[in-house]
């Protein structure tokens, strides 16, 4: 029986296939998030994997509908487990916002799923770091946010080298889109769909391009010289400038091929990239002034803005840059019984050892001292410790070869000597 | 638009409401059990929390099959959530367990599921904490993963004037069973059958209860004489020896009370109860040596015991003996921004406390003085740092009103001596 297709099993690393992840890694990875998150004052929570499916469909735009891993419940619900972490948010924070000061900064790191056509290696799903804040429409929380997501790459080794971020705006395109309608006195397209044929242009045909823009009523040539002039708005310079005053100048520049898919965002939108260009985005979001009113039909209006980051093109970043610490077994103690005698002595260290907050294992069955000691080594013990009779124990460091001895109960304290 | 019934909202504490979860509590709850795991020697590992549904419907008797939270995907596939992780981790081990030196101890923290007939209240998801051993067909196994489940209880400060961990054997039902039958002679039972009764008995009216066994063959005084005779077999004698070495003798009692409802447990089985009985079981365990074999159509055949652990009866009991800690917002430092001219140098001073491995916040916008104060103490700023001017830095600490002067890049420093 095998797992379902687009799902992941996470093994204790050395991983014992290429098929399977490892579970030290992503714990590497969500440590980081977290540590990342707490130094920039962020507050964790988190929501169900599964909301009703309509909290998803008439808010994200067509381009998540038909992606859904969506079904119907047994008590004939429409459900769907979540695609995004933002609905589930802005639905929180709209039912309780009175109870906490603004500006609110909360993270979490929630697994999402995706039922996309099935693709050769397609995952359908992933876990993704969550960042956000709401009540703040000042562009200061848009470069603290941008900030976050920049030390948090930078947490991970990445440098400036490696990744950066492609600065946008919503607002921009809005005006270019205005502009150029009243130029041309076009009728008929409403902006999203324009904002969907910039989104996907990188990857679109130039020839293809140009036809489904000119139906709108836009020319190709004038949208690329918009996207190379790339002049940044107030917005985005007053973001730039706050940016390299920390220092963090050079993790970032505008760019407006970036518009982000989502129907919902309204201000400034970012993605992070690596800098060869070899991967998809590692990281995305933006401004979504709009969202909770219309997730709380009308009852809260917050300016609200986050991104999202996921563990999967992280993880091939991290080991294209050789990045990625290796997590074999590792282990503070392994007590030694060579003596079947001694068995009640030793089980009593083994958690006196543990009481002092070490990492301990031992052989649960009699075995050869030979066995017990290749074992300790397999489980890249720091330190072998031994009963030599029930009033001597004796410690070892594998690394140094220096050893101690002294009474059962100065067993923790000969470790930090040793 | 409100959440699905039987699923929870994880908010950062103070809770805004009775009706939500605290996201801080869980997050210390998964550090115990983890922190506990790994001094024992457990690594972690996950699976997919949705799995195809014959790997639950097949495998984990009558008594699961009809609580599954269970759908047809866009694939046409019958899927489920996982209502527990013993099957998935048996697929897990079973595909690469030769790989992993014996005995595997492992470890995770899955989110379950179950799909309940609909009482006010009950939750359909919670979060479990999952140790397994295989590869070891000792009881020095058993006493390993209960010595385990007890050390995690007491990391949150419960006593044995708290729980007791009813420690009883598949095997000894087994014996009474055959032993009875051979006497009456008596036919056309099947042993899970009359193991369900026994689970159920302390919850099942006692005339009911006769009838039910009398129906198998069993008398209601002999089933009753074998409970409080409670004899150990020499399996549990061996393991309560095994843990009062370790001196945990009094976190355990034998009681053949505990069956455990699972089709596929096999020999010692245990439940860790609160002494006062005011709550549900708060963990529950035991061997499925059998297991591995029958998820792997006969191809792998490993010994296996392990227990589940959920985080919601555990946080009623730790409420009701204050033992829960509160998890208000916590920040090393607020930086004071008074000279809106000294922004951008205080942007980089947030920026270096933060490298520097501090919690920091500041406000976002310009603010009065007093009110940025009002917002540290809101915050539980241990200290606040102001620039006086572009070279000097003041940090106060927020507890004993010291107060340092110096550069600011001396501001970490600062921050360790005042």
């Amino acid at each position: 029986m095998d797992r379902l297709p687009g799902f992941r099993d996470f093994y204790p690393e050395p991983l014992p296939h290429s098929d399977v992840w490892s579970a030290d890694a992503r714990q590497y990875i969500f440590d980081k998030w977290r540590a990342a998150a707490r130094r920039y004052g962020f507050r964790e929570y988190d929501g169900p994997p599964l909301e009703p499916l309509e909290l998803f469909t008439t808010k994200s735009g067509e381009e998540i509908v038909g992606q859904l891993y969506n079904f119907t419940d047994k008590g004939r619900r429409e459900i769907a487990l979540r695609p995004e972490m933002t609905p589930t948010l802005a639905r929180m924070v709209a039912a309780h916002e009175r109870n906490y000061k603004k500006p609110i900064k909360w993270f979490a790191i929630p697994q999402l799923f995706r039922y996309e056509r099935q693709q050769k290696g397609r995952l359908r799903e992933h876990f993704q770091f969550n960042a956000d804040i709401f009540g703040e429409s000042d562009v200061a929380a848009d470069a603290e946010l941008i900030a976050l997501l920049i030390d948090t790459l930078r947490s991970f080794g990445l440098t400036s080298k490696d990744f950066v971020i492609r600065l946008s705006s919503r607002n921009a395109w809005q005006s270019f889109y205005n502009d150029t309608l009243q130029k041309t006195a076009h009728k008929g397209a409403n902006e999203y769909e324009f904002f969907q044929i910039i989104d996907k242009l990188e990857r679109t045909d130039p020839s293809e391009a140009e036809k489904k823009l000119s139906a709108l009523g836009f020319a190709l040539a004038d949208v690329n010289a918009f996207i190379t002039a790339g002049k940044p708005t107030a917005e985005l310079e007053a973001i730039l400038t706050n940016l390299a005053a920390r220092g963090l100048g050079d993790f970032v520049k505008v760019d407006y091929h970036v518009i982000r898919g989502l129907a919902y965002y309204t201000g400034v939108v970012f993605e992070a990239f690596d800098v060869k260009g070899e991967f998809r985005a590692i990281a995305g979001g933006g401004r979504y002034d709009n969202l909770v009113k219309l997730i709380s039909a009308g009852k809260v209006n917050l300016p609200a803005l986050g991104f999202g980051f996921g563990d999967v093109v992280l993880l091939e970043l991290l080991k294209a840059r050789d990045l990625l610490p290796k997590f074999d077994a590792k282990l503070d103690v392994f007590v030694l019984i060579e003596d079947e005698n001694l068995r009640a002595p030793s089980l009593n260290l083994v958690h006196n050892l543990r009481e002092a907050g070490h990492t301990v294992d031992y052989s649960l069955t009699p075995a050869r001292p030979d066995k017990q000691f290749k074992r300790a080594q397999e489980l890249n013990a720091s330190f072998t410790v031994k009963l030599e009779n029930a009033s001597t124990v004796r410690v070892k460091n594998l690394v140094t070869r220096a050893e101690k001895t002294g009474s059962p109960d100065e067993a923790p304290r000969l470790l930090t000597d040793c």
